[in-house]
């Protein structure tokens, strides 16, 4: 039987926080941890809305905090799923902060979570093929490859030297997207 | 003036949590985004040992979630400083869930958190440097280094060609450790 | 000077939220309270985008509950400013539940709720007018004085029979909409 | 078999909460939604004692805030079921806070919350009549016919034209109380 | 100037909490933990409402707990002042725990908290006496000065020889009350 | 068949939390109650350590509460089991809290806690004898039996007359420990 096909649009999925006092350090910054917290809980949802199985998280890549979000501060954070591995679905999450009595937005936060579906019984099931539409989906779903054999490679369950998209980069480009 | 020099072991912190129901998704494992979230308390706290100073999150490498922690168990969590650079901190977190009443330990899980150190303006501030003492240790201070130009790569603020110490891993080694 | 004027769509804020053990009584229905405090949440950032001022909950009407929501079920909860009135904003909040893992959508709720725009001070200040420019968006602009009339009626701040566009419901019409 | 009845006073429940700052906004003043939230826990207990069965909100009469609730304050929340209607029971709740270090109560809030009763299957089931003894009980419990008929008319359940005891008001009364 | 003086009545704070998920271990009872949280909030009222000042909590006496509470469980905490010495207060508190669909009452606790009044400096600052009116309280208010003893013993700040009211307890006494 | 022994250190659990808003009062000192919490989390895995059982709290000792512990301190909990009397445990817990940015340690708590060991029916089942090691072991184990008199007679379920090992405290003694 063919494997269902879908939309990066139809796992879109939108989520608004407000910062309050227990989300933050002493600086009145939001923690770190909290931040990723939410990550989880968008992205999970648009790997269940691309499944429409329940998901247990399999990894995440490489985060980097950039400038500091504030106590009463709101946060949105977008996830739509990039593309799918048989069972796994690679998710991409952006994260903007806002002051909004302030009218002021704070650089934007980047990460990518991974899932795997699970059936009834708990185990992993196959998923839905992406199909990119617009540009930068386009651009997702190639990098997702690329970004899947560091996931590997980093959790030492594949040889750098079979990395051969991810290889290529250590020789030449300068401009490469992870 | 030198730089104050500090074993890891000064920064060794120590977490237990109790999986309870609000932190478990519908098949009653513990949800990723939680367990970050108390990763991410256990390494500033150890960082916050290291520096003496209030720390931020700067940045967190990929993660690999193992084996299902389950509604009930126990999670201790332990982390130190690994290596410091000037103003940042690379913190390694263990975590291990146990079922204790059926005397059952689960694979571990292990990450890398980074932090910079804040004075009481909130601008970074240099921390001590690291001194290691046991063989891991010592395998832990020189990881930092690979690990630390990987975090620029994937950051984009360093050029692939210009990472020594990481390129060479793509070449040659098999079982190499980031 | 003249007021500032904004459309309603500049207002729309997003929000998702998993339905977890702690917000559901014992039939795993989550609880009327937990969902009102999501509703002022998501209502309360809308007319915060709306005012660019921090706002108070003034008001909320009368909401009616509908098919239960379940544990693991995702709410999402889409508000939108329809009306300002001074220094006060009526917002709409639509809500719908979702079983994803079964592909079914809830009956969804709606509500009304009403803040004040705070200044620096904590003291009302003046907000942009509204625009409505979809239909729905002049049925709601218009249906908003019907209901600020019931309200300030049912706060006992105005006799109904100053209630032109209101009472007239009473007599004839059949298929309002309040 | 005759229905049991129940005094309004058998269903009094009293609730105290201290209001912590992740209860309050930028102001320090307690958000609507964490009220609300208050509210339908006291209510639902109350319903809970009045019916002896596990019950679920139906719907929440128009809420309007008086003067703002500040961090520090203890809120004491009183909760009485005033009638009863087949499977269904209205719930009167009072809210006053205190400043107590400073001796000072504000001014109290007044709400309405309706609940079904539900039997072991989750079907709604027959609850106990009300019978009103002091005379606030009885003024209670004659509102609350005028208060039903309006909640059925904003729920469009029922013909503006057909709600006698409400209708009335609209014509002559200036003091009427909803 | 004469030291003010106030009714055990009129410190009296009643609370009603919910059991809800999270406060339950697996096998869905109540944990000890949260039940001294809630036992620590509703006595801290009590001790503002009779001092008028902020409070912290000096000591808890032994509390032994009883028959366990479950999920959904409704329980009720009423807390009153029995004596005070100076700038401290002995609070006792009594918990019932009801299942209210099946209309059982489960055995009750008691606990004693002390608490100190500090003055907006932090300092400790005295606070009224006590005047028992009823029986009951007059028997607490005569206990109060043995449980301090025992308290101060304890504490290791009394020598147990100079404890006279608590010493007789232990030649005859079968029937004390601490 | 011959009961099973353990050693106290396999017992030991190490647990830490950062104060945050939500657990302080309008002093920002943390709340007794937000303590005896905690402590009741890391002695209850401590004692499922030691019996590899489920627990529940059965009693806890008077506490006596020192300097405050502020917002932003580090306060880290360390349990190990006493003794055991056939179905229960005591478990001591030693509390300290830092201010690390500040190098500051606050002076510690001391409190015991006891519990109870359930088997898959819930009903009390035996544990583990202790075997105490170190000097400070060996007074805590011997201690353990008149801390349990106490218990007893504060519980009213031991004639004082019969507490042998406690009595003769109150004839002599002046340095004793509880």
């Amino acid at each position: 039987m063919a494997r269902k096909k879908k939309y990066p649009r139809e796992s879109l999925v939108s989520m608004t926080e407000l910062v309050l006092p227990n989300d933050t350090n002493t600086f009145n910054n939001l923690m770190g941890g909290r931040l990723m917290h939410w990550m989880d809980i968008v992205s999970a949802i648009s790997a269940q809305k691309h499944s429409n199985h329940v998901v247990v998280t399999a990894s995440v890549d490489n985060i980097s905090f950039k400038s500091p979000i504030q106590l009463g501060n709101v946060v949105t954070l977008k996830a739509k799923v990039t593309r799918s591995f048989n069972t796994s679905m690679e998710v991409k999450i952006e994260v903007v902060a806002e002051d909004i009595p302030a009218d002021k937005k704070m650089e934007s936060n980047l990460a990518y979570f991974t899932f795997v579906a699970l059936d009834k019984d708990g185990r992993p099931t196959p998923v839905p093929e992406v199909v990119p539409e617009t540009e930068d989906e386009k651009i997702q779903f190639d990098g997702a490859l690329r970004r899947r054999q560091l996931r590997l490679i980093l959790a030492q369950r594949m040889n750098p030297k079979d990395a051969n998209e991810l290889k290529s980069i250590f020789d030449i480009k300068t401009d490469f997207k992870l």
